[in-house]
Order: C-alpha cells, then sequence, then structure tokens
C-alpha cells in the first residue's frame, strides 16, 4: 500500500512542531548519530540507561528507544525496566534487534524484551527480522544478508504474533501490521556503508509515533523522511564518510515540495 | 564585563603551546567529538573512566572533566575516585551537569559531586543550571527550554554557594564567580542542534582553565573560542551535520585575527 | 622491507571481495569511526563486548580486534573470554594497548591479554610500543610522545618475545615479526589531529589478516591503505573535522590506480 504524501508532510511539520522527547537506550555506535539525527528532523533526544532513572526518565519522554547493538547484562536489566515503565505509562516502544540471529544472546534478549516490553515497533533488516521468526537461523554480524523482499511474509507472522508493527528496512522498505503493509521505495545503496542508519530509522519512528497515533502511518511516514534525505544527501556526497553528514543537513532541511516531489512507494 | 580580546588570544595560544592533558570522564554521545574538538584546539585528551585506574590518570593530568550525560552508578563511582584524586592534586575540576532536573538520579549525583569533588567550574544549558539552584525545577530531557538571560541570578546564587566558576551557555554565555560576570556574544543558532557542543565547551573550559589561573578569563576565553569557531563553520556549513565537521576544521585553523575581527561581548 | 604493490592492491580487493566480519572490542571514543571505516574498506564490522555471547560472537568471527581505550574491568573479562575462544578457533587477535605507559592498569590489563590470548598481531604508537617493552616507561596519555623511528628496536624485540607480528604507526609505519620489518611513508601530518585513526588501522589489520596468511604482509597492506587514503582525504579536507569524512570516502572508493600511484615505502 502507498501513504498519501500529505500524511507524510503532515507528521514531518507534527515532529518538528511537537519536538518530542526521545528516550533512547542505543548503542554506544550510534549514540552520537541518532541523537544528532532526532534534533535534525525536530525532535529532542535523550540517552540513558542507568536502572536509577529509567522511570524518572521515561515519565517525562513521550516514546522508548530500545536498541541492543551493544547489550550487555546490565542495560537489559535498565532496558526492562524502562520498557515496563513505558508500558505503564502507555507510550510506544521501539524495539531494534540489532545482531538478532548472530548470538543466543542477542536473539534471547530480544524476545525478553518482546514479552516484558510489547514493544509498539519492531524494526530491523531482513535478517534481523527473520531470526526473531526463526528462532533457528544464523545471521552474519549486524549486516542483513538478506533482500527486503525475502522477510516480508516472516514480517507478517511477527507482527501478528507480537501485536506490534514490523518495520524491515532494504532497498524497499517494508511497513506492516500484519494485515495492511505499506511499501516505501526511497533511499540509496550507499545507505548501508555508512554504520547505524537502521538505527537512526528506528529512532526516528519513535519520535513519529509520539505525534500519529496511527503507529503504522508513523512509521511509514518516517521511513520516506529517512529514504527522501538519504536521496537527497547522496546527491551531495563523494562517498559515507560525506553522505552521513550531509544526510543530517537533508533530515534538518527538508521541505514539503522534497518530500512530494521524491516520494516513492 | 567584557574581556580583553588581547586575553582570548594568549590564552588559545597557551593552549596550543602546552598541549594540556585533560582527562575526561564523560558520556557515550559526544566521547568522539569532545576528543577532537580537544585535539584540534591544541589540548590532548584522554577519556578513561574505570576506578583501577582514576588515581594513575589524573596524577598525568592538567585537568579533569566529569560530565554525568550518560551516568550509572559505576561510573559515578570513577567520577568521585578522580575527583577526589583531582583535589588532592589541586587541577581544576569541571562539571558538566547533563540533563540535571530531568531525573532525581542526575540532580542528587550532581550535588554529590560538587559536595565531594568541589568542582572548580560548573558548566551547563540554563535549564541545568536552574535545576541546581532550584531542586524542586524538571527540565525536559537533556535540551534547555529557558533562555540564558533567564539563569544569570541563579547561576551567581549557584557559583557563590559553590564557590565555583558558574558557565551558563546559550544566545547569551554567561561566566560568573558570582561577584564578576562576564558575557559572551558570539555563536550561532545552528549550533544547538548539533548534539553534545555544550559537553566540548565544557572540555575547553577545562583546558584553558590548565594555562591560565584567572579561571573567570580561563572559562571566558574558552566560551569564545567555541562561539567564533561556531561562527566560522556556520558560514561553510549547509546544517547541522557539515557544521559540526566545519567546527572542529575552525578550531583547528583559528586565527588571532578571527578571534579580534569577530569576538563580541 | 618494501612490500610489492601488487601485493597490496591484491588484498585491498580481498576484502572488497570477502567482506570478512571484524568482531570488535574497542573503545567508545572510536567505535562510529572504526565501524564506518571497516564497512568503507568492504568489511563487516561487529561490535560487542558482553561475556554472554563472546564465544558465539568469534564462532561467526574472522577476527578478533581488541582495543583497551576506554577499558574497565567489566570489559576486560569479555576481552579475555573473546581471545580465548578466537585461540581456540585459531582466527587472528589484533591488540590495541591504547594509552599503555598512562596507568598501570593499562600496562597490566596489555600483558594480561598479550599472556592470555596470544594476538597475533599488536598495533601501537610508539609510546604505546615502547611502554610495553620497558614497564617502567611513563607515557602522557594516548598521544605519542616519541617519533616512531626510535621505537623500532623495541618492536623488534617485543614481537619476538610475544611471538607476533609488531606495527608502530606514525610518521613513517614500521611492521616487524622481529626479524623482517616492512615500511610506509604514506600518511599525512593531520592525522594524528583526527582522534582514533590509529585504532582504525588496528582494525583494518584485523581485517586484511582474515584474507591474507601472511600477518606481515597484511598488516603493511592495511597500513598502507591508511596512509594513502589519508593522502586522497588531506587534498580535500580544510581541517582535521572534514579529514575524518573524507578519509572515509577514500577508503571507499581508492583505486588499484591510486595505490599504485601514491604507495611509498
Amino acid at each position: 500500500m502507498k501513504l498519501n504524501k500529505e500524511n507524510i508532510i503532515k507528521n514531518l511539520q507534527l515532529v518538528q512542531e511537537q519536538s518530542p522527547l526521545v528516550h533512547n537506550i542505543t548503542n554506544y555506535v550510534v549514540m552520537n548519530n541518532t541523537a544528532n539525527a532526532l534534533l535534525a528532523v525536530g525532535a529532542s533526544p535523550v540517552m540513558a540507561h542507568a536502572i536509577e532513572e529509567m522511570e524518572a526518565m521515561v515519565a517525562i519522554a513521550g516514546t522508548l528507544v530500545i536498541n541492543i547493538g551493544t547489550l550487555d547484562a546490565q542495560w537489559v536489566e535498565g532496558m526492562l525496566a524502562a520498557g515496563k515503565a513505558a508500558n505503564k505509562k502507555g507510550i510506544p516502544i521501539i524495539l531494534d534487534p540489532v545482531g538478532a540471529g548472530a548470538t543466543p544472546f542477542r536473539t534471547k534478549t530480544c524476545w525478553e524484551i518482546i514479552e516484558t516490553c510489547n514493544p509498539t515497533i519492531i524494526r530491523g533488516n531482513s535478517s534481523e527480522i527473520m531470526a526473531l521468526v526463526n528462532e533457528g537461523i544464523q545471521t552474519k554480524g549486524v549486516d542483513s544478508t538478506m533482500a527486503s523482499d525475502d522477510a516480508v511474509t516472516g514480517a507478517k507472522e511477527l507482527a501478528k504474533k507480537t501485536n506490534s508493527i514490523v518495520v524491515i528496512s532494504g532497498a524497499t522498505d517494508y511497513i506492516t501490521d500484519g494485515t495492511t503493509t505499506y511499501t516505501i521505495e526511497n533511499g540509496h545503496p550507499l545507505m548501508p556503508k555508512v554504520t547505524g542508519l537502521g538505527c537512526t530509522a528506528s529512532a526516528l519512528c519513535g519520535a513519529f509515533s509520539v505525534i500519529e497515533n496511527n503507529t503504522l502511518e508513523a512509521c511509514t511516514s518516517a521511513m520516506a523522511i529517512m529514504g527522501i534525505a538519504g536521496e537527497l544527501a547522496a546527491e551531495k556526497a563523494t562517498g559515507p564518510g560525506t553522505l552521513q553528514l550531509h544526510f543530517l543537513d537533508a533530515l534538518y532541511s527538508i521541505t514539503a515540495k522534497e518530500v512530494s516531489d521524491l516520494y516513492k512507494a
């Protein structure tokens, strides 16, 4: 399915106007980029993981992003505590299952988070999503080894099983609640060469889910903005290093007209 | 009050000549940027938090920067141990109370550090400074929701109470010992859109406080260099992503003439 | 000695073709850059430190990079567990002794890793290498205070003692097994002004050691690619900030002709 471009533009403007506070428990690799991307798109990021402040931080946040990219036992405790607080408060939780399938510890932790915290959104690459669908799958580290198209059936199954919106990012992005599935055809082949743009996508899904109650449309809007900003950045970049910076600039200055002209679904 | 531009230029040159070693216990989000900014301005950064090496690291450092941006109980232990060692050695300590007021854990930890370590300098945005002045205040995450002008009286009070130099960064920067207050009018509106430039400011205050015994002038010099580098960077940047990089380039190549021409107080 | 440029070009192409999975237990400051550099050169990075997944992560990795830049007791446990697993599996281990000599904790930890894990490669700046050769040496933080030339004899000694390839990076890079020593004259004076390019060099040595069994040649190839990419980046950069990004772009797009034209040994 295709979301109206007017919805995407409206949602972007709502993020810019309301500047939702996004509480991230995320990995060390991407913290800087994720914070900068949230600021650029108009949201307000906070990074916090200590169990001592999980309830208090969730209390002021609009959404909670849990990303297991560099997890350890102590951080998982913080994730679970924050997730429970977010559930109680009723704010959206986004799970980014980085490297699910690479080690049993990652896959097991994802399921622990899913069962304890009932995430509203699960966003991963196709390998990660399939590792959650079929726990026997072995993935190669954190990079996808599968086309996003091959994980669509699995994503729908996972969405139904977990009662969440599942987002697969890839050449085509798929956003599904198990019944309705939106696609996004924006993006650029250089994007997977920048570490952590998937993590950024998860954080943007979080920001958009604060201002748009229809979570399926919130995620679709976020993924469209990601892809369009990536295309705008790629026009100016000479490689993955400069792409990363131009991507932030594009997120910051993206216009309704650019969304309107470039959106492909 | 206004500091003579000659002092700022002299202090910048002293940092470049003496390359003070700045020991940072700082947050995950900004470690890379802070290290790069210290290198660019001519200082030598080291990041270390393990309690096992706090005394030994402080023993070779010229200053200690404590930044609670992504604190947890274990790191706070390291901060307190390092702070005590820095006190004993008599080197300046800078406290950056990131997100003070956002959670009780952050506010409480700041006061524990203030009482245990007697920081020489406290640098924050206006929300953070006011959260230390009045513990009842609730801030929104780590971004300021208050103009810097509104926190000046509180900053003076905090400076007197803690016997430290208090620095508020914002559209106008204020640097006060409670009696004398310097202002800096440099900077650019795009700077708050880059995560952690406040943390960079704290680290630069640290570096300058090693080479200038008058800590009030050291911090004023550091804040002026921050603001001028931000303006130089904004001329070349097309958004917050490129600003971050051009800011490092500007810090690295800033000239006495640029300081002289651009300094506004 | 001088390695044939054909070998360097061949090794670069093998990394691009085989995309080896590099498991990094590295410091917070450089995680983003290291991951991006590995992606840019064609490898696949994963960052993981939790003891719960060390065996499983090593089981899918082609090499293990241990970097002690922001070590603490808990991380050292993970490093040792991963090192043992890597030994058992027989994959190359790279030790980056960041700040060895700055504190006894760092020097002691390096030796514990060397004795427990038998690293295949040790890469550091001259101060760090000398601190391992002579434990009495006190270094200044993490920046080198010594020319690379002055550490060559020590490096050879360390290589023989530890039965590893020792790489000193500096104005001239030295790569030695204690008997044969290659040199690289590539690189740019701006490179030490970017934090963590040494850590990137260690990670690239790791990637190249997966696809080239002759570890001495693997490291020499990696160091040549580092230096050449640095020179290409410096042509476009206006300071250390932009250098960092152009360096990633250069790593991504470096051609056989550029290697052939620029390689200096």
